[in-house]
């Protein structure tokens, strides 16, 4: 009777299947044993692996196709158009390969660069182009092996474009897309995931469209494993060519490129470069309106929607890719309109994780970079393992420095004018910094009429669970408690709630009440005889610019404050307060004060020497009060303080 | 100002500083990073630092020392006696190293065993004593060699008595206990704490009192951490002894070796072994009553007390080592009316800790042992790491096969005619043997007036947290729902919580409901179809004995089902149901049925034929119910699964 019922399996106990996942790959095994409660198996499988299972569960998906930018501001913008674009849920993005833009290398416009940003500090699933021709065996095994170092795990083999005029075959070289597909195979064996072009009107060099077909049937049984096409105007041109490439027998998965038309320039352009023919009853529309950005960019999402739901409709065509043009505007349209963007409220963990293969079981998280997660990543990039379960667990505690402030992805997205519209022209005492947190803090706008929309601590806006702390963190802002970091006492709440939730449904998620703030020495003192009365309840860490470190938690130990229970899971507890860890932040934090807001200043100035002087004088504050089923007391210990003074 | 308050201490940001302990010991590093919030620092400190700390703090404390038995019943008689005096709260204990009795080898009643079994088993600190004349080099290094292996930390170096009846010195042999403390140092370096034994009259054997101390010197000198006299019967012996050794030098601790005289024969006996005289004073009071033993332990308790309460009264002495031989009752007695013995209601751990150094960091075990903890490190005992933080971080989730049953730690304690009192000299049909799980649950003696004090699956009597749940558990095994563990839900009660609390003070407790059981497969059948109601709320693992395995919980996670919130701490999680352990349990549970039961009836019997059909056929269930805040569906779950049976 039993052995009848769907859930049975035979297992000796001895053996430990593989936990059912549909992975074929080599990481599955770990992963059988890795208990944090992933929302999306996503984490943990490779690209090919996450676009059967969405086909087999009958979901649809879009990707989106970016290209470097050219200089380091285009950089930063194209990042938060990254995190941006990548709250709709894209199941990749892919970056293209510039020949022209030294892609391999470690500038910060370069091709690698911005996949390697997209992967570790946006956490997206990401495909890097390269092509071959032109090119060295060793230069390409050079790019893969970097590539594979910093995390990237799928590659578009592409020929590229030849040097000159005339294409001429090398000897030796590498003159196909397939040559590349079997290099990478058979210098990398299964590590990546291989996607390479097709043509639904053939190859513009092609000698015919079959002969096309073939060589695209020889990339496959090289090792690719999707295909993407190239752009085309009509549905039923891919939906043929789907069928054909299916009759020769590729089984692979075919994803059609979709290029919304953005404006009459770039379709030109585009069109040019890919030697396509635009129908004439494309054309028809379009050239009356030529000049009118807005109706041509109206009319291309209309086209597009027509033609993506034509192709959905059809049940052959599970995912679309988009070439953006490095613009939001009217893919996110025409996803919008499809229902397929899809912006997730559920988070895996409360911070985004990064898509990087060694983080995959990253589970846990000092407090103090919540604001930060980006410079988190940059000053862990070196640790071979990533704490999991425990944050004592981790053996590579050793932060780097942080001293590239400059780097792209750590930038505020602001700059220099806008930000001293918010953090002001000219400061005039201590109190005009206090101003200048309040009113980021409050969301109103500053004397000068700027609302304050960042800080150097935090390069957006307030986060919505703080603001259930904006009246009590308004009124000790106004006071000279900096706050910079915080988090309210949380009981057990629905890991679905919309605000504290994280993780599977059916958990329930808890935190320690947290307040990380800046203050002065003189209130610091009074603090520290309130905290006296509150000694087993609250922890505390007080440190100065100079490392002077005041602490009643003399151990160590790192102390938990956000963590969560699931229905068939070990606990998960992804933010702590590490008392190693924060030695480490001060050194970020009290630097963001120079960095980031005294530099804004004439050296000598008055502002500059206002900064300076908090920074040389102020101390980094963190509490955490360990009683979360009671009231949160944190606010009770800033009161007393203020009382003492008085 | 800050800088005067007494928590201040400077750090950079690279530095890790020691977290405070006081220990030396190379692995202090590594605890500082530990999260396990033992209650005692004890678990991660050598006994020599424990000393000396429990010293510093003013504390009194004992240690016991024990000879190996010499049958195998006796030995499991005397690891009984372990767990009892254990609760204590001894600093360590020590057995004693019997030449004759083949002390080194893996006989039950070897030294080694006895040791290996209190340390590992029992979760004592514990010093092996160790002899040197008469044997090789060779010999005591493969002693201390095997000692370390199973993770013994403590030797006690003596020189043990000659073969003959006169002394004779060896050449390039041991002749001296100095001997072989240089040899344990120079071949193990810092690893063991040696333990030496000081004469407060001299050795019988000395030159004079004055030599004898300058022998003590040189094992002092040597390496020895500490020393434990010879038994004494005025306390001024022991104190001018003191002074003596202190005056010459010898500064580490000295711990009085206190005789509670328990009978004429075993007084006359050991004075003849130690050539000690006995004092008028007593002898005069015990020679009148030398029959009367009830009469002569009276005296010698209180004899013992006035002496110990002047020691300690005198200031020098902080710890008292009590020569057991191995009987229970007057070492426990004059400990008490010292106010010495503490017994401890506070858990580090809901299980108890092994004291294997390799043990060090665990916390966490799966839930099934519960019940059987020394069966539970014995199967995991050549693992070479333990899981600490999480479950599924366990590198070697192998366990070894149980076929020793016959081991003494392993074996019940009650003889074969006791077990057949109490699970029936005859069973008739199933039903019999659901009585017999109902009375173990009840406490109410069975129909031929016995009662049920412990069960194949649990040598113990109910625990107290289970009686929480007795009325439930009784009226389910009535019916065939043979229960073996359970737990109930907890939210969030108080860590010091008398029945449910672990861990130090200021946390918080949380548990999931638990129910494990054997039943028959006409219930199993019922209740999956009532489980589907409980989908998402309860995960089970329904397995019998030839491993058919039915679960809702695929991806073999393991489900945390006991933890804490400690102030200052990461997340302890010391219980959880591991889908995999599951199956190596559930070969120790089927087999239990067999071992333990079957095999007490004759074979063909009927009696053997009823729990042979029940290991084969009936299955061994776990159920959890993961939505801990709300009350435990577990009980409404069985009562559904009766009522579809109606």
């Amino acid at each position: 009777m039993v052995n009848e019922t769907q859930h049975t399996c035979s297992a000796s106990s001895s053996s430990r299947s593989d936990g059912g996942s549909s992975s074929g790959s080599e990481s599955s095994k770990d992963n059988s044993r890795c208990s944090t409660p992933v929302l999306d198996a996503d984490r943990h499988e490779r690209l090919r692996d996450k676009m059967r299972r969405r086909q087999d569960a009958g979901d649809k998906w879009f990707s989106l196709e970016f290209f470097p930018p050219r200089t380091a501001n285009a950089a930063v913008n194209l990042i938060s158009r990254f995190d941006r674009m990548g709250a709709g849920g894209p199941l990749f993005i892919d970056v293209t390969w510039h020949p022209a833009g030294d892609p391999g290398s470690d500038k910060e416009t370069s091709s690698m660069i911005i996949a390697n940003t997209a992967v570790n500090y946006c956490g997206l699933e990401t495909i890097l182009h390269m092509t071959c021709c032109n090119q060295t065996k060793d230069d390409i095994t050079g790019h893969l092996q970097k590539a594979k170092r910093l995390g990237l795990k799928n590659i578009m083999a592409l020929r590229g474009d030849p040097a000159g005029e005339e294409w001429e075959e090398e000897v030796d070289g590498f003159n196909y897309a397939v040559d590349l597909v079997k290099h990478i195979r058979s210098e990398f064996d299964d590590y990546f995931d291989i996607c390479v072009a097709g043509y639904p009107k053939g190859h513009p060099e092609a000698e015919s469209y079959d002969a096309d077909l073939r060589h695209l049937k020889e990339k496959f049984f090289a090792g690719a494993d999707f295909i993407i096409t190239q752009l085309f105007f009509r549905p039923e041109t891919f939906l043929k060519f789907m069928k054909d490439c299916q009759a020769i027998g590729i089984t692979c998965p075919i994803i059609p490129g979709i290029f919304p038309i953005q404006g009459y320039h770039s379709l030109r352009q585009l069109v040019k470069l890919s030697k396509l023919e635009v129908p004439q009853e494309i054309k028809d529309v379009i050239e009356p309106i030529k000049d009118n950005d807005a109706a041509i960019r109206n009319y291309g999402v209309e086209l597009a929607v027509s033609m993506c739901r034509e192709l959905l409709d059809s049940g052959m065509v599970h995912g679309l890719h988009f070439y953006t043009l490095n613009r939001e505007v009217a893919t996110t349209e025409v996803l919008k309109r499809l229902g397929i963007w899809k912006e997730d409220p559920r988070r895996p963990l409360p911070w985004a994780v990064s898509a990087h293969p060694k983080r995959r079981v990253e589970d846990v998280r000092p407090i103090f970079w919540a604001s930060r997660p980006k410079s988190y990543i940059y000053r862990t990039q070196e640790w071979d393992d990533f704490p999991n379960g425990r944050w004592g667990n981790s053996s590579s505690p050793a932060f780097g420095e942080l001293k590239d402030y400059y780097l792209f992805y750590l930038k505020s997205k602001s700059p220099r004018e806008e930000l001293l519209k918010m953090w002001g022209e000219e400061l005039t005492c201590e109190e005009s910094v206090f101003e200048v947190f309040t009113c980021y803090i409050t969301g109103e706008p500053n004397r000068n009429g700027y609302k304050v929309t960042c800080m150097p601590w935090n390069d957006d806006p307030l986060a919505t669970e703080t603001n259930l702390l904006k009246d009590q963190l308004e009124k000790v802002n106004r006071r000279g408690i900096l706050t910079i970091n915080s988090q309210p006492n949380i009981n057990g709440k629905p890991s679905t709630d919309p605000i504290v939730g994280w993780g599977p449904s059916g958990g329930y998620v808890f935190q320690k009440a947290y307040l990380e703030f800046f203050t002065s020495s003189e209130i610091v003192t009074a603090l520290l005889k309130v905290l006296k009365k509150y000694e087993l309840r609250v922890n505390y860490h007080i440190v100065n610019v100079k490392g002077q470190n005041i602490t009643n938690a003399p151990d160590l130990q790192p102390n938990a404050v956000t963590w969560g229970i699931f229905p068939g899971r070990e606990i998960i507890q992804p933010t702590v307060v590490d008392p190693v860890s924060f030695l480490s932040w001060k050194d970020e934090a009290f630097a963001l004060w120079i960095e980031q807001w005294a530099k804004l200043y004439e050296e000598e100035s008055p502002s500059r020497m206002i900064i300076q002087y908090i920074h040389d004088n102020y101390y980094l504050v963190n509490l955490v009060d360990n009683d979360f089923p009671l009231e949160n007391c944190l606010w009770q210990v800033v009161e007393d303080t203020f009382e003492l003074l008085n």
